[in-house]
Parts: structure tokens; sequence; C-alpha cells
């Protein structure tokens, strides 16, 4: 396979071990050989997980180093009972079932079999959580040494998942924005630091949307909607329906529509949209539950801001409340736990539907990015429990279900 | 499908829906058609997860409601960095992948189908934390009610991880073995209490034995692994080996020994088969940190006994360090974090080694019961953590990993 970036702005091709980032300054991303592309035949079943694509990746697993566990073959879920809170016919992918709890885990096989490949002894990212906990795990599983760059105010919580994977942690007191380009430009060797939108991990990401769109088989969804931050995940979707319509096996009219959402207090791309803006430009930030996604300066966020127009999507934001209600809603109406961060999606999935950007007999896949059992959030337990005696549990199990 | 269920001990049957123990004491469970039974084909795929096996059990998946999200395909996993501490040829079956991180959510999927087929608008449990959560999740899923026993000193952590699901929670002030036994005959309803013994969950969890001996084709693991509680997912394994067997799917001579493994503080069942009894009786449990299998009084503690020894495999207990060592093990070298009542599973299999039980070159499964990442352990963070200014970056990168 021919080992090529290319930018999706200015057309400019690079090799893969050559840069990150374009000389216009938009992030690149490795073009599959879509020509070639066809749906996996049996040989090569769901237990591979994202590895199902290899066809479409730049990096094999290496079947020499144990890489830990398999991400992807995620379910897909019809939710039904959330489609007259959502406003349309809801399905969900949730993320948080991959080996370390969140989507990150995609971007991180890539990039580790690409370290190992490239005989690295270690790997590196920068990252509020999830991407850290994902890049430890596999690190530690493939034999590599991890280095994780977080902001310095990161809750101790966070760092005791990513310390048990034996990854060295650097709180860094200073711009996060102004760390994530730099770790990228420290060493010459691509692949050193596999941050969120960098071509390898941005190959892994996009492995959800081939997913989406083979559970979906024969159609296709209407929309995705998925929550946005670097950009990375973004751009990862949108390559995939782009090498998807390539290889012949999605139509140009049925590209599902992509749609993003932010929380309103760090809405940078969201604002842009907003604004008419052809580019996104860093914010000053507010607080916000949804911690994951608060990126106030997104590496890719013009690349995803352009994915939603080009398939006819949208960038929204969604206020906290909202996200709490949505989060609530996915816990006891769907079963399935999820962070702050992902949950925005699905109150972003409502707030369009009451624009009329989504119909009531629409087909919508939102991506649910994580796990919610990872962290402790506010949970009124009080009003749910009661102490009993043994004696009791009888009259008191009629009592409270009469 | 004839829906019966069979006491392993002295063969008497019975219909499902009549009775959960047989007359003689000893726990039911359900019989597949194992005349009939084969490997799935294409069509049934693996993203069906358990359901794969819907021939082998006692209910199918209601289309028609939703059911939150689908348990099993979690991968099988070699991990040859841990061969020479686990002292023989390991792979990982990492059952905290599923939907609620845990096993439990096979046995849970059963429970609630066959709740919905019968008109159930509350299905209850009695756990100390996975099963309750995985319990909650389900029926919230379902649309049903779920009301959850919890020992009275269950901690706020566990609680609130199943209060976001919307269960009402009982923390019974009592003895729990005795709680266990009477939410069974509270009502003359079988599968209203999905307790861990019960047919329609046993049923759901033998799964997790189909699929590994599937994954494993087209030869069979030398010995399985597990950690052993009220003696449920042990009698599920078992029973799926006998199916297999009976369906001509598994040679006799392949069937895999169980390895059965407790905490020694609290180990009536490895303390029955030490002491060569035939059947397990309550003992005066101690302090351990694998809390999730502390069950002084298993209710198919005998049945168990009886798996690991009519396979000719043993039931082991290890002490809480080797637990410690184990978990760590298993983050830094698989990467998979698991909770203490997993990682018991590996260091069970460590002393096995020790003791000639297993060899180096056989192939040995550990089954890994849940996620470590749903709780807080300790962990040493400030060892593995440097707080540096951004200009220093590079500069501490190149000192730490020197
Ligand atoms: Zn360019
Ligand atoms: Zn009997």
């Amino acid at each position: 396979m021919d080992r090529q970036v290319r930018c999706y702005d200015c057309g400019k091709t690079y090799r893969l071990e050559e840069r990150q980032r374009c000389s216009c300054g938009e992030p690149l991303w490795f073009d599959a050989d879509a020509e070639t592309f066809e749906w996996p035949d049996d040989d090569r079943n769901w237990t591979a997980g994202m590895w199902r694509y290899e066809d479409a990746l730049p990096v094999a697993p290496s079947s020499a180093v144990p890489t830990g566990s398999v991400p992807g073959t995620t379910p897909l879920v019809r939710a039904e009972g959330l489609d007259e809170y959502a406003g349309c016919r809801l399905s969900l992918k949730p993320e948080g079932q991959n080996p370390t709890g969140s989507f990150k885990d995609r971007g991180t096989a890539v990039g580790v079999e690409y370290g190992l490949r490239d005989g690295h002894d270690w790997i590196g990212t920068v990252s509020h959580g999830n991407m850290a906990l994902s890049t430890s795990a596999y690190a530690a599983a493939a034999g590599l040494e991890a280095a994780v760059f977080v902001p310095a105010d990161t809750p101790l919580e966070r760092l005791e998942l990513i310390a048990r994977h034996g990854a060295r942690i650097f709180r860094v007191e200073g711009d996060y924005g102004r760390l994530y380009a730099e770790t990228l430009g420290l060493e010459a060797e691509v692949g050193r630091f596999v941050n969120s939108d960098t071509p390898l991990r941005v190959a892994g990401q996009k492995t959800v949307a081939y997913e989406i769109l083979e559970q979906f088989q024969p159609s296709a969804p209407d929309a995705i909607v998925l929550p946005v931050s670097s950009g990375g995940q973004a751009s990862g979707v949108w390559k995939a329906l782009r090498e998807l319509e390539a290889a012949g096996l999605l139509d140009a009219d049925d590209v599902p529509r992509l749609y993003l959402v932010q929380a309103a207090a760090c809405d940078p791309i969201a604002t842009a949209s907003r604004e008419g803006r052809e580019s996104v430009s860093a914010i000053e930030p507010g607080e916000t539950i949804a911690v994951s996604i608060a990126n106030a300066d997104p590496p890719s966020g013009t690349r995803a801001l352009t994915a939603a127009r080009e398939t006819g999507g949208a960038v929204v934001s969604v206020p906290d409340e909202a996200t709490r209600e949505a989060m609530d809603r996915l816990a006891t109406a769907a079963g399935i736990s999820v962070e702050p961060s992902s949950a925005v999606a699905l109150a972003g999935v409502r707030e369009l539907s009451r624009r009329g950007e989504l119909d009531a007999d629409e087909e919508v896949v939102t991506i649910l990015t994580g796990s919610g059992y990872k962290e402790r959030y506010d949970v009124d337990v009080e009003s749910r429990t009661r102490t009993i005696d043994l004696e009791a549990v009888e009259r008191e199990l009629a009592a409270a279900l009469e």
C-alpha cells in the first residue's frame, strides 16, 4: 500500500512518513486505496474488530506482538425508547464498550502498531483523559513506554486510571494548544506523538464510520451526530464517508449528513459556523461539565466545520443543563451510562430536531464516545434507596412497586 | 424449543416455568437441544453478540423492544507478554468490555428478555455490585422497573452507578445468603428475580464459553480458569462444555479442564475441595479486596466444585497480595484494567502453574470478569508524575526516557 497523506483543503500530498500538517497549515489525513476497497468477506469476521477494515488502514495488526485487546465491533443499538425525546429514529453507537472505555482506542491501536513497526520504544500523547488512558493501556500491551502530557489541573481521579498502566505522566503548566502543537514538532518522527488529529489517529478513528455504514447495510443512515473537540474524530468520520463513496459502496445521494455538537461554554467550531466564517479560530472558554471536549483552539476545527458543511450538516452547541438531561435519559431509557462529553451528542440531536434539521422519520446514528462508569457524577441516590430489615423485604417490595 | 430445566446431580427434570431448584436441593439449569446445535453460520454474524448462540438459549431477543445494548463478542486476547508470569500460554477473555463493564450482562440479557415475554413490569436481583448494575441498566433499556437488593454496607460509590439507571435500591440488614434464597421464593414466578445462579442467568452466562470455544477453533484450550463466587458462572461454563460435547463440536478428549479461583479470605469452595468433601458448606469469611466474589455461602458451590472435579480441574484460593500483583501485571503488561475479583483468576493461574497443574506449553484461557475502571484503587500516581513548565517539555522528556 502506498502510504500517502493528503490535505483535504489544497489537495497537496506527502508521504505519510514525511509530515502531519500541510504547508498550507491544515491537517493531513491518510488516503486509503478506495478504488479497491470492498466490504470484508467472511474470512475476516467481526471478532477482528476495527482490523476488519485493515485494507483501509496504513498499518496491519502485528500478530507477533500482543496488542492488549481489540477495539471496534461495538454494537449499533436501535433506541426506540428515545425516539420521541430525540425527535427522529435514533440509533446509538456506544463506543464506551471499547477496551479502555472510549472511542480513542481505535486511533491508538493504529498509532501503537505504527510505533512498533518503526521500532520506537516509546510513544506520547497530549490529552485531557480518554486519549491518555487509551495510549497508556495500548503502549503497555505492546511493551512500549508511554509519555502522557496533561494540563496541570487534570484531576487526580483521572491520573490514577492512567497511572495504573505504568505511563509517565507530565502535568504541564502553560497553554494546552501550544503544548499540542509543540509535541508534534518535537521530534521529526511521524507517529511518535499520536495526538488527536494526527493522520495515524484519524485513520483509526474513521473505522467507526466504516462500521456504522456496514452495520446499517443495505441502507444508510440519514445523519450521523457526534461531539466535536479537536476535530480529529469528525475528520475521521468524514474521511470514511468519502472513501466509501469513492469505493462505490455508498451512493452520492445516500451520504449521511454530519452534525457536530459542542458544549455552549466552549464552542469555537459552532461559533465559526454561526458567524458564517470559513475557518475556526480560538475562543476564550468558559466552564462546562463536558470536560473531554473542552478544546478552545481545535487543531482540526476548520476541517470539522468543512465536513459538516460539505455533507449538508451543521455544527451546534448545547448548554450543560441539556447535556445533563440527555445523560440521564440515556441511562434510564437506553440503559447506557455515558460521560457528559458523549451526552452532548444526544442533546444536540434534540436541538437539531427542534430546529427542523432532523425529521421524525429520519434514521439518525449518534456516536456515544465514552463510558460514564469511569467517573463519579452527582446522582440522587438517597431518593431511590431505602435501608430495610431482611424480615421486611416482602412488605417493602410490595409497597415500592404497587 | 422445549424449555426444560434439569438437575446436574440427580437428573430430575422440570419445566423451566416450574422451579429454579431441584427437590434434592441442588440448582437446576436449562437444557439446550444439543443434538441439533451447530456453530452459527454467517447469516448470524458476530455483531449479534451472545445472541449468536440463540439456538442454545431459552429465549430469543425481541426485536420489538430496545434492549439497550448487546453483550458478548468480547475479544479473545493472546497475552504472550504474561506467559512467563502465568507459567503457560495465556489468553485473556476481557468480559469488562460488555455494556455495563462485566460478564453479568450475558445472564441479565436472558433474564430481561424472559421477563418481557412473560409480561413482567419489574425484575429484581440480589447483588454486591456488578449484577445489580447490569440488571438496572438492562431493565431500564427494556422499560422495566428494577428492584435491587444489596447488603446494607455496600459502599455509596457502587450505589451511585446503580442509581444512574433509575433502579429502586434496598439496602438490607441481615444475612445475605438468606436474602438470596428468600427472594427466589418470594413470588412463585420463575424469572422475577434473576439472581446469580438461577437457570435463566446461567443460560446467559454459558455463552462466554461457547464464544471462547468458537474463537479457539479449530483447536480447544487445555484449560479455562475463572473466579468463582456463587458458582453460577462456573456452572454456565461447565454447561456449555457439556452441550458442545453432546453436539459433537468438542471431542471428549478435548474438553478443557475447569479451574476455579477464590480469595483466600473467603473460599468455601476451595475449602471443600482441599478437605476432599463432596459438597460445599458456608464458612465464616474474612476481609478481602476481591469483594465481588466474597460469597461465604455459595448457592451453586457444590455444582461448581463438581464442575472442576469432573473436568479434571481444581479449585484454589489466593491471598490478596497475589491478586494485587496480578492486577498490576494485567494493567502494565496486557493493558487491561480489571477489578480485584477478576485478577484473582490470573493469580490462580500462577498458583496452578507452580503446583504443576498447568504446563508451560498448555493453552489456558482466563476469564477476566469485570472492568477495573468502575472503581478507584490505590495507585502510586506520585512516583509516575512530574509537574513541569511548557518550556521544559523537551528537556524533561529526554531526561525521563533516556
Ligand atoms: Zn493544504
Ligand atoms: Zn436433583
